[in-house]
């Protein structure tokens, strides 16, 4: 041992902690590998890591004697107990100012909880949303840091030298307090099941509703990556689309219908309801992978429940359809974003953290699965207006949208005649439509609350009168009859 | 004292205590009213009480001492510590066999509990739910009791003789274990929930997108309070619709569009993204209300937000769309009784609790908000077959969605042309094509999560093949390129 060389410790060494030692080391750094099974270390240094500025640990001891202090270790472990079991472990052999970093799939909770915890033993926790799979850990992922501001500083080179570029950018800046880096990874993740959902409705519209090949299909969406909807997931869905089996047969209409999913979505959708935030299209994709889910009772259904509607088939221009689902496409993606960025909005109120927006935007732009063009666009409109209230009131977004609704107008109206499910398409279009509409007929619920539970009502401030004065909490006695709870003489 | 005389216990004298007590008073049966500020007990004894078969209690000691053994005691307290700050408080006091009845809103996981604690302690914990407000505590309520089943036998006679009667049949049965009572009543709010925002929609619909009065629409819930959507809600909404202020104009379109809520419907919402049920018009009908909780959003987004399409106005006959709307909110209707009984019995399943299908829509029948003519015709559905998979299957159901389809699917297709916003009727729809759709888009999705995370796919049965077979998981190299981890060459 000739004392502490190593820039950076990694503890866990499967395929994504490999992947980020071998990026980091690429990139000049020199890493320490380390292993609960330490053979692992000796496998790894002995094949990949042969060659490169990598060393390896075989003890706890060894491991942190090898760091440069301040000491940079980083997890990427099993989110959960593995990752407390670590930091218990690490705490005696640390001291004030080492950094504990956290890239794996932790809820955020969890990174709220040990920032607070690691901050009373002098040390600064870092939870860091890492997305891009095997390939961006090892050639540049997105990277969503946040945690300890006081360890940004000395891990600011590392990150972002290794995460992905975009327009020469780094996908990676300092996202905000406690668990604020693993947050944005879980709206990011929602919103990655919502844009899976809109382009699986798409197909399903152009499959069943226009009757298209795979390959017609494919070629759509190769044309769509060739505009505002360029990205990656359309990219793939385009490769997907022409991968054939070997009979010729396009794969993709043999595998089965059953999506699973590993709770982030979930998270996303829970935590909306739970700050009241109306995002609608994440929930709507994660109950949609539910139904689909329950493949056994669809088919049972299917032989029970038949279609049956006014109009029996596609009827138009297929031209211009196909244009109007391009828009319809579009459309929901911005509502969906736009849901994304008020939750992360209200979440900062909420938890009480600064977010960093334009940030945000531009750490999904590269190395990520929702990486696009449009986020581009969304990253110039919290650069134009960091303080933008709604990405619907930037002015970019407020055109395209305007532009793009008679097309996603009709294609929700089609699809609902043509008995095509498009709960994504709907309900960003019903959010929108409620969103602009001054007057909701919840007027009509808050009566309906007053009448049968007493639960009082407001006045809207232009209709107040000196009998029912403004911002005041009113009752009405809606029957007539008397009692301070209003009833009914309905006899089920 | 001469020795315990009551039959009942009941702690907690607000209104709906107080009601409680006084139903059972004249149902014949002794009760003994206490409350932590005692002056209350006194007030109620010298007032609603007098001269009915109620005594009151100064001390936890003569309360108890009151009892008539197996001792029955009934919480109507403030869900949450209070519940538990009692429970402590009476355990000394009680003796094995006595039973102790939590009737507040308690989240179910809360009664699971207390039932297993209470078990430890030899007693008999009940979780009830108690629906129909202040009014219903009174005349009538639909009481859903679940926990220790030890517990029904003494209870029964009472619990049955004060709750509502549907048919001469009454409107409470034992739902099951543990909290399987509370758990019922979330799901009957998240469902009223659905019914109050499907009513909404439809008067939106009525008054923006025909340019309905009050009054005639009024005159529509009148009319649709005599067919298939005969219910208290509908009836509630007719009278509110009628309602006008003194200057002769309808007070509900003075009443601001910011709806509240208690919780119980984000209850039900969350816990079906927990169990993976696809429950979206309760969630849509929550998130709706969070929408428009966001009024002054809303009024900055109505600037800058215009509706463009390429229909100008309502045109057809609004004769005939006002039957399809009727229809509409039906099959709608339908489709979340539906969502909701899915969710129970998958509660059921994954609680390892008894749940009793035909009673649970029989205790929904009376007393309650959601009471309707609709719910004996589930009650049947339910008693015909009780293990029916879906209402949907049953012959009722099936034909009545049957017959909805076309004027559903033109109200949700021409509501979208209005820009009238509708997420209930939509999700509904959608849900509905999605569920009696064999082949759902998720192959796709199944295959996009199987390139970029090579989260791997099964085969469609019908499809294996030796180099694919069924019942395993596969892994497809979609680009070409190596690896056991697919990527992309995309650069956002």
């Amino acid at each position: 041992m000739s004392g502490p060389s190593a820039d950076l410790g990694l503890i866990g060494l499967a395929v994504m902690g490999q992947n980020i030692v071998l990026n980091m080391a690429d990139h000049g750094f020199t890493i320490c590998a380390y292993n609960r099974t330490v053979s692992k270390v000796d496998r790894f240094l002995e094949n990949e890591a042969k060659g490169k500025s990598i060393i390896g640990a075989h003890s706890n001891e060894e491991f942190v004697a090898s760091l440069k202090k301040p000491r940079r270790v980083m997890l990427l472990v099993q989110a959960g107990k593995a990752v407390d079991d670590w930091i218990e472990t690490l705490l005696p052999l640390l001291e004030a100012g080492d950094i504990i970093i956290d890239g794996g799939n932790s809820h955020f909770p969890d990174s709220n909880r040990r920032t607070q915890y690691l901050k009373t033993k002098g040390l600064h926790f870092v939870g860091s949303g890492v997305s891009g799979g095997e390939e961006g850990a090892r050639f540049g992922p997105s990277l969503m840091p946040g945690g300890d501001e006081a360890a940004w500083a000395p891990i600011k080179d590392i990150f972002q030298s290794i995460s992905a570029k975009s327009d020469g950018e780094a996908c990676c800046d300092w996202v905000g307090d406690e668990g604020a880096g693993h947050y944005v990874k879980m709206v990011h993740n929602g919103i990655e099941y919502g844009d899976m959902q809109l382009i699986s409705e798409a197909y399903d519209i152009m499959k069943r509703g226009l009757g298209m090949s795979s390959k017609d299909i494919g070629d759509t969406f190769a044309k769509w990556n060739k505009g505002v909807l360029d990205s990656f997931l359309i990219e793939i869905t385009r490769d997907i689309l022409y991968y054939n089996d070997e009979d010729g047969e396009p794969l993709v209409e043999k595998i089965l219908d059953k999506a699973g999913q590993k709770g982030t979505g979930k998270w996303t959708a829970i935590n909306a309801l739970d700050l009241g935030m109306p995002v609608t299209l994440i929930a709507e994709a994660v109950l949609g992978r539910c139904l689909s889910a329950i493949k056994d009772e669809r088919v049972e259904a299917s032989g029970k429940l038949e279609f049956v509607g006014r109009v029996k088939e596609f009827d138009g221009s297929k031209e211009q359809f196909l244009d109007d689902l391009e828009q319809a496409l579009y459309a929901s993606k911005i509502i969906s974003y736009a849901q994304g960025f008020m939750l992360m909005q209200e979440a900062a109120k909420e938890y009480g953290w600064k977010l960093n927006k334009p940030s945000i935007a531009l750490m999904w732009r590269g190395g990520c699965i929702i990486r696009s063009v449009f986020l581009k666009d969304i990253t110039n409109a919290y650069r134009n207006n960091p303080d933008l209230k709604n990405l619907l009131f930037d002015d970019f977004f407020n055109k395209a949208i305007h532009k793009a609704q008679p097309g996603w107008r009709d294609v929700v109206a089609k699809s609902a005649q043509l008995g095509i499910p498009t709960p994504a398409f709907s309900t960003a279009l019903s959010w929108f439509d409620g969103y602009r509409t001054k007057d909701l007929p919840a007027n009509l619920l808050q009566a309906q609350r007053d009448y049968f539970g007493a639960h009082t009502f407001r006045m809207k401030p232009e209709a107040a009168s000196a009998k029912y004065p403004a911002d005041q909490d009113i009752h009405v006695n809606w029957t007539g009859r008397g009692g301070n709870v209003s009833a009914s003489t309905y006899q089920a």
